[in-house]
């Protein structure tokens, strides 16, 4: 096949072409990967969709059967009710719940267009949770939210962005003085490094829901449910917090869980771009480009400690793995990049 | 005050440290800006909290009264129901609905646990969309489902990083295909930078309104509204495709919009990492290090084109700007890396 075709090329033709051909020119080559990649991913949609359907299909049919059941049972109460006209009440009560026109009385102030439902709706937006609890419904409110959400996403990723950073540097600050000390910059690396993760899993996602089952009522696997949802920025809005009007929320508890979506947004992302990492590694080994400002450039696998020795656990700290969600500058001092296949 | 004392340090201090101390040994250094950064996030918050407040409830009360009016207008109808009753029957409705119990038979196959509700409910799961008009009530589902994100959260944004490189390799061909016919790189990038952003414009945020305002019976606000919403990954759910069981769906229709998601959140994303670098270039001049894999490593901003002028429209083509959206890596004949603030 002629290079330049425009058609797929092999894998060899494309190595071929990446050594001779100008920068820009293997464009075809990136199409076999493109495709298969595509097709993983349909793949993987396609295993999710049959699992989802065969765990929730039974569920929600009986919960159709019970509500019928349920609607039965009323009926008897209101003798002026017959079943068309229940099922008409019933849609039409829905269907105004849906667009936002029923406001029931007693809704917590989460739940209200007041002051604190504002601020959580606002951070709802930026941060792309979007739980939908509450939603603009004047045209004014809806386009100040797509501005609101152009600049205020990119603040957010910002600002999580920056806590990412301080986090890494602050694990790096200790593995080096551990190491110092110990004169096993390996051993403590692999120490500090298991027990960053390690108390992150329990400060953002396994201690969080006992707060929850305390104060909101969920149970565990719920409350573990909602952190993980809302901190992955999902949010499909089937739990929030500060919703129950009949519970007692203490005042502590709003800032706390905004401070704890906030930190563990961050930790989340820092773990969802290791993960990017393992899941890109496969298409080639991936060298660390470290150079200083001064011009001094290194190359060193993120796989490799500083001694070169093996190193599971993490990217090395200092040397930032290129990846989606979060990418981390270090400080002026030492500017590390790491990017490229090996070609 | 002392370096390394752990106290904010002064940013004449901070450049001082930057350039003497070791690496790592800048950590009191972030802290400053960190905290400006926190009152910028802070005071951005704020000024979206009073503006939505300010729209919304006034439209909020005047939808409360009417819901009032309404239930009044019904217990005429319905002379069996007192008040308190049609209260406690309207609660009881919208938390049975709210809880899943309630499967109204005239639902779409796109609301329903079936194939198309399982894939559209998985894809929503996996771009962190989370419209939340279906999710998961057994908790081997719920369980199943943060598995599922953990590992398709980051090979979403493998795939997403992927087209979006792709898209600017096609925009980087074309400058340079009319950058030799021309005799002119600088106004070539100009002019297809430009038709790139306004055809992306076009392409996933002004026209797919038409459609759905045709299909789904939203006015253009609302369909603009929907657009943004979902692009940006919030997915409040107060809009979802396919839901009315009054209206007929074309067959295409939801594929179509399915791969308007897929390529509309990977332009979305390129323009939000552009925002973004426009956010974080006040915090110094960003130098572009390119280097190829041969080991020449040439700098250059990247506000300027090849040739030195102002390019104010895009990063350079092949020159990516370090950010926390998506990260592209060019191909293997030339790895070019931008990182770092000038000390």
């Amino acid at each position: 096949m002629a290079p330049g075709s425009g058609l797929p090329a092999s894998p060899a033709e494309c190595r071929r072409r990446a050594r001779e051909a100008p920068e820009g020119r293997v464009w075809g080559c990136a199409m076999p990967g493109t495709l298969l990649l595509l097709f993983a991913y349909l793949t993987y949609l396609a295993l999710g969709t049959g699992v989802f359907w065969l765990l929730e299909s039974p569920a929600a049919h009986d919960s159709s059967e019970r509500f019928q059941r349920d609607k039965w049972a009323l009926l008897r109460n209101f003798t002026c009710l017959d079943g068309p006209a229940l099922d008409s009440l019933i849609r039409g009560i829905i269907q105004a719940y849906q667009n936002g026109h029923i406001v029931l009385d007693n809704t917590t102030s989460m739940g209200r267009w007041e002051f604190v439902g504002s601020f959580f709706f606002s951070v709802s937006t930026i941060t792309t949770i979007g739980y939908g609890n509450l939603s603009p419904r004047t045209m004014g409110a809806r386009l100040f939210c797509i501005f609101f959400a152009l600049v205020g996403i990119p603040l957010n990723l910002v600002v999580l962005n920056r806590l990412g950073h301080l986090m890494q540097q602050g694990v790096h600050s200790c593995a080096r003085m551990l190491g110092g000390t110990w004169k096993d910059p390996a051993k403590a690396r692999w120490l500090v490094g298991s027990s960053a993760l390690l108390s992150g899993l329990l400060l953002f996602l396994l201690l969080p829901p006992l707060l929850f089952s305390h104060v909101e009522g969920w149970s565990y696997v719920e409350g573990f449910y909602f952190s993980f949802i809302t901190l992955s920025t999902v949010g499909f809005g089937d739990y929030v917090i500060g919703m129950n009007p009949s519970r007692n929320y203490p005042l502590w508890y709003k800032n706390t869980v905004s401070l704890w979506i906030l930190f563990g947004m961050a930790w989340l992302a820092l773990i969802i771009k290791l993960i990017l990492s393992l899941l890109e590694a496969p298409r080639g080994s991936y060298p660390c480009y470290c150079h200083s400002s001064k011009g001094n450039f290194k190359t060193r696998s993120w796989r490799q400690g500083l001694d070169g020795e093996a190193e599971p656990h993490f990217p090395q700290p200092g040397c930032y793995l290129e990846g989606p969600v979060i990418m981390n500058c270090p400080e002026p001092s030492v500017q590390v990049s790491c990017c490229g296949k090996d070609s």
